[in-house]
């Protein structure tokens, strides 16, 4: 294949084309994960499978009609229309478990013919009207990390795709201390905004496991939620206006803190996924950094008892920053993987086992801020303890923090090793949590199954739940699918969203009817059609294709 | 006219048909104000104008499609579809200024040709297949309160028009205290809502000024705010799922606490305004009835200094439930009206002159439930004190809290006197808040013009006007109109929103473009165009005619 030349080198950091990150860079799996697989999954625990070099990934070459490639040349500038391999591979898919497994197999056959990029709002405009002309697809690319194939290179009824990067789009265009906010370009990524807005004593409190290569406007994009929701709130409750091109023009909503002047038209942007437009631009709430922080641990002896005592501290207002229960499974397997490391260890095993929360769950709480500290947490503490709880200290808080955003990486030591790893993110209210529990977890079954709490509100909790399984090597995307497929049929059988912060993307799209009624799906397909006659944004993602 | 026969009298209390709530029930004009009102506006204070009898009204004679009428009937029981007089007058109308003019003088001419009262979500449905088959318009009608003309009869392109009377749907159909939410009927009114929670120890904790009247639907459907918002949010903040009936069928959202599951399309049934279709269903948030409260007062030294205090606790988080700052013309005539017996006068007219808040601001916050006001308050007093703040205690709490709704009731008393009145309610970020105040009252000052901060955001503040001049006799319409005019191009000029939260209906549907922008009101036009391809929802509301 052809690789780019020196005077196109990448001019922002890339992760790898197979896997999540750079290479070598990330956390690895402890030392006990191949006993733990060999036990649990039946897999030898050593590793069966590697990426393929770049040098042996199959691409096409690319195809873009005749007299496009100069149309955008004109809007963007030669040096930002790339059609190298290298930059198409690296183009050409997301991080859902799908996209990797292709991509580890150099499965790269439909990458995208182009990558775009734009470096303002009206070149980003000029780059949609000319694809729209030629009719030729785009997908919008941020920060890659998409797990739920948002990224896909699909390219609907065209002929051609372009991937139209925001990379050049990644500053902080202006900061109103007073208002609180600060007006964000899309392709920044979450830990230069947070450096940027951390020198001025500020921070946007959106951590999601993508963190560390996720963007401000893929975020706004999937409607994101962190680990810090809880207390922070989701992206949406964060976004003060938007900014957005669109095939036929201009769509920006106004920064009202409040409004009643009909329909609220930015939750239709927020949550586009990039099929109805472009976010050019984010005006999202800043706060202080928080001059106080405690994360510590508790136990309880169930699942159960653990999200009631959770339930109770979101609906008394004293709901934490971070809050994240995890089931029995998840809690043993913490133990197992950290042998004599672990959260339980930490806490003392021994105590556990006398008091009867061996076989229970751990909760991480994290508190941040003064008043978080000082006013909640005590209260807090009082009812958790009343509702069978446990505080073990701040050492289980403490390697929380420290593996936040291990999971990604560990995913791909996982599948070198011939492990199917898949997460599901959902959520319902606090009467029907244990239903959708159970029925996820049953039709998970076939495979080793996680769960935990990671999102409260006061009239419910998400549930995030993690399925492990021996690769069927013959037919591992049919291994997934089914196993999906079935999971999601549980999921909207039971009343719960099908996403609670991974986004739809490829993988929920069919499964989004289910969510919003036949007449929800007609009247989101009546604002894409009005927005992007010709259908040419992110194609079969979002809506079923 | 045709009277109301016997069998068919009206099985819920009714507003009167010209004015605000029920005859001489409501509270009156304090005994200061007619000399007030001559001194400021040059009227003499008397009574100079009454509104007609209802015999005297003139409406003309329903006009139904043949054969809707027996399709209605066979939908909802010939007892629901009525064409009476008294019944076509009480819902030709909300309670705008144009509204009451017209309602006063008996020009009730467009009157509905028929009250249709369907008494479920099915029939509601049925009603709306049998109108868009006969091109019948068809305005939704809860409680009548609307300020911006959004029940005024207008056909659009259709001859005949039905009022969809929604109060036979006026029960809590569900109440699951596990996850603090209430399913509640549209037809609803919220003192009967909060009668039935409250015997159960919960509250919607929603209390707008038109709280006597409005019901659950209305509020969903002009994305109210009420009085303790600041505190409990408004009213889209609580709204966890809604269920509508379309002409085309049903749109329902699911009840989930937090979704990515694309974009939100609850937020466009909230705030529809009965244009897309009718809400039949919401599940509202609930909490527990506050077991403390505080309510109390303070002084500024000007406005501008009393918003950066509010500004401040926002910020802090610190906001308490009910938050509320006067200009220094609201205070003047808070104290001119009550005599002696003003808050001004209260809190000890000599020793605000002395300390320098004899011309000032008064600030009224009220505090509810034991955390905000043990936990909350003394930390916000020792800001507001630090920002130049005087507390003057508990009795303007209590009088505010007396007269909350007092407000629609003393403008009967208004108009009695040829005043005219109308109120502005828009808000904008902290740092255009200063711009915004100086923009609209200069556009107002051919009135006396009066303003209060009263709902407060981490990144920004509404403000409400409340704008008197003597009417005009000849030309009241006219005199309202240029007024309103020159207001709303202010409003828009300075980046306020148009409405915060008597929503758009009649009066704001031609200032929606300068909001949401040309694409903007093109995007709801499809939405409007796939739900209601007709057009006989709410015809002329929302979006301009």
């Amino acid at each position: 294949m052809r690789r780019s030349t020196g005077c196109r080198r990448l001019s922002r950091r890339e992760q790898v084309f197979w896997g999540w990150g750079e290479s070598g860079a990330g956390p690895r799996l402890p030392e006990h994960a191949p006993a733990f697989l060999h036990e649990t999954l039946g897999v030898s625990g050593d590793v069966v499978n590697r990426p393929v070099a770049l040098e042996d990934v199959h691409v096409r070459s690319p195809a873009l009609p005749d007299g496009l490639r100069a149309g955008l040349e004109a809007v963007v500038g030669a040096a930002n229309v790339r059609d190298d391999d290298e930059i198409r591979v690296l183009r050409a898919a997301g991080k859902s478990y799908l996209d990797l497994l292709d991509q580890r197999a150099g499965a790269c056959e439909n990458a995208p013919d182009a990558v775009v990029s734009p470096g303002s709002h009206d070149e980003v405009l000029g780059v949609l009207r000319a694809c729209m002309q030629e009719g030729v697809a785009v997908v919008p690319f941020g920060g890659g990390t998409s797990v739920v194939g948002g990224l896909a290179p699909l390219r609907g009824a065209h002929g051609s795709l372009v991937s139209l990067d925001l990379g050049r789009m990644d500053g902080v265009i202006s900061l109103d201390e007073r208002s609180r906010s600060a007006r964000i370009q899309p392709g920044m990524r979450l830990p230069e905004c947070e450096r940027v807005l951390n020198a001025r004593g500020y921070t946007l409190g959106h951590f999601p496991q993508s963190f560390e290569w996720a963007t401000v406007g893929g975020c706004v994009a999937t409607r994101s939620s962190g680990q810090s929701s809880t207390g922070h709130g989701r992206i949406e409750r964060n976004v003060l206006a938007v900014r957005c091109a669109t095939p036929v023009g201009d769509l920006a909503t106004l920064d009202s803190p409040g409004s009643a002047a009909g329909p609220r038209l930015q939750e239709l942007m927020v949550g586009s996924e990039g099929a109805f437009g472009v976010i050019t631009e984010a005006t999202l709430r800043i706060r202080p950094v928080a001059s106080e922080r405690r994360y510590e641990g508790w136990f309880f002896r169930s699942f159960g008892e653990g999200w009631e005592a959770l339930r109770r501290i979101a609906q008394d207002g004293l709901a934490p920053t971070v809050a994240r229960l995890s089931d029995e499974a998840e809690t043993r397997m913490s133990l197992a993987l950290s042998g004599g490391h672990s959260v339980t260890a930490r806490a003392g095993g021994a105590v556990l086992r006398a008091r009867g929360y061996a076989e229970g769950s751990v909760m991480i709480l994290g508190w941040e801020g003064h008043e978080a500290v000082v006013r909640h947490r005590p209260a807090a503490a009082r009812r958790l303890k009343a509702a069978g709880g446990m505080a073990v200290g701040r050492s289980p808080g403490a390697a929380w923090l420290a593996s936040r955003y291990a999971g990604p990486h560990l995913r791909d030591d996982l599948l070198d090793r011939g492990v199917m790893v898949e997460t599901l993110e959902i959520a319902t209210n606090w009467s029907n949590l244990g239903a959708l529990y159970r029925a996820v977890r049953e039709a998970l079954a076939p495979a080793h199954v996680l769960c935990h709490v990671s999102h409260l509100y006061p009239s419910g909790a998400s549930l995030y739940f993690t399925a492990l399984a021996a690769q069927d090597r013959e037919d591992a995307h049919g291994q997934w699918r089914r196993l999906k497929a079935a999971a999601s049929e549980a999921i909207v059988g039971a009343g719960g969203t099908i996403s609670h912060h991974h986004a739809v993307g490829r993988d929920h799209a069919r499964y989004l009817e289910a969510e919003v009624g036949p007449l929800g799906l007609d009247v989101l397909r009546a604002v894409k059609e009005r927005v992007d006659p010709a259908g040419i944004m992110n194609p079969g993602k979002l809506l079923p294709g």
